[in-house]
């Protein structure tokens, strides 16, 4: 899916929200017995309409066993091509093992976008970005308290290691095939990210169970392109953990969807 | 396995030998028709008593489809509890996440160890370490030419931040539960990180197809329990690409045990 074609769907769904797909078997309904692949099929179903993207975070489709892998594939066929699916593993490795990841990631699973670790350096990412119409997201400030103790950190001139990763990978990938991750727990800082990055998309965890705030990143972040994708997981997986849970799913869902059409209206230029 | 047995394997096989097992169909002789579990279990076979440790990358495995993990954990299995197992994956997301990725790497795979990413901080980190008897392996100083991009830069002090991220992650896990990831291909650097980090094992990719100095390396690295796993991948696996593979693997590992049984003699203090 190109940024264009993105955009487009956030204005006509108005709506620039992406659901996380972290199926845990513990905290679905008792009545599904730990079928994923059916959770998965009615939470998709119930928000569909609401939502421009998924978001399955791998780690918990490894800890399904063996078959995970299997059963996320299947989840993002079901998807189908309307929505920009990112396979959240944080991959990153040296170029010829990125590579690996980005085949897997591409063709094995079939997402359009991968989120990926900046750590290791250009040539660990650019294995992602060889994919006409597919996306690495390079996580920038994460919505964890563990993002204090480098991403924080004060370089030699002075800006801090998260901004030197922002200006630097916006060298490696155009806006149409990069994007950023940064949590929605520091809204106070998207004004200065957006300054970095002015025309790049960033996926905004941590609204939701994560206590983010979703007026402040709008307000500070909102580029011509709306430039956001916003996350919730728990917040829509787990709004019921009885049969009625896809219909509070959709509630949930919703909320956020409302919130996003009017901040859309308040603060796209 | 703990880091007194780790050393005892050290000392009864004179080796710190770790044999990658970056498993490429593309690569194996043609006779195994790209059956990767038939093409480990004879490096396993060739190599068992020169080595002490196996290193499967993750994303090898991941590449074969969704069968995949099936064939690594398969591996892992034939290698027995021996050999320290590192499931080479460079992990690491929100503690919640985390979590997820360690009980896959260790209860689905039954590795004894996994590589992690330092990006995202402290709470990414620590679920890798609360399993007794296993090890979270922190990238430090990769060997790839991306590391210049972070890794080197200079904080706020003058330090580097992979001396940043080692002296910090050093208070996250005691030397029994922690190493780091020091590439070889940066052997005058090994006195530096010998110096930030006294007591931790470091493993060293590098050796072999990428350049790495295998005495450069051992001259300074070296403490008084090793400290030092030396991983080779392809230069063992891929010594001959015909049906002699197993026994030019063994010739390539049996070199190098030669090289570390010496450097065992020259440094060990």
């Amino acid at each position: 899916m190109t940024r264009t074609e993105l955009f487009a769907h956030i204005r006509a769904k108005e709506s620039f929200l992406c659901v996380g797909l972290d199926a845990d078997p513990q905290k679905m309904p008792p009545h599904l017995q730990g079928d994923v692949l059916a959770f998965n099929r009615e939470i998709i179903d119930a928000t569909r309409d609401l939502c421009v993207a998924y978001k399955p975070n791998t780690a918990f489709y490894e800890a399904l066993g063996l078959n995970g892998m299997r059963i996320l594939k299947e989840t993002i066929d079901y998807i189908g091509k309307d929505h920009l699916v990112i396979a959240d593993a944080k991959r990153g490795d040296i170029g010829n093992t990125s590579r690996y990841y980005a085949s897997f990631a591409f063709h094995t699973l079939g997402a359009d976008a991968i989120t990926v670790a900046p750590y290791m350096g250009a040539d660990s990412v650019e294995p992602f970005l060889e994919y006409e119409g597919k996306w690495a997201i390079v996580l920038a400030l994460t919505s964890n308290r563990g993002s204090q103790d480098f991403q924080h950190a004060s370089q030699d001139g002075g800006e801090q290691l998260y901004a030197k990763v922002m200006t630097t990978a916006a060298g490696w990938g155009s806006p149409d095939q990069l994007m950023f991750v940064c949590g929605a727990t520091q809204a106070e800082k998207f004004a200065e990210l957006r300054r970095l990055t002015p025309d790049h998309f960033f996926l905004v965890p941590g609204i939701g169970a994560q206590g983010g705030d979703l007026e402040g990143v709008c307000r500070h972040g909102m580029n011509e392109h709306c430039g956001l994708l916003v996350n919730s997981s728990r917040g829509i997986l787990y709004a019921s953990a009885e049969t009625d849970f896809a219909g509070a799913a959709r509630a949930s869902a919703q909320d956020l969807q409302q919130k996003m059409a009017a901040a859309l209206k308040k603060y796209l230029p």
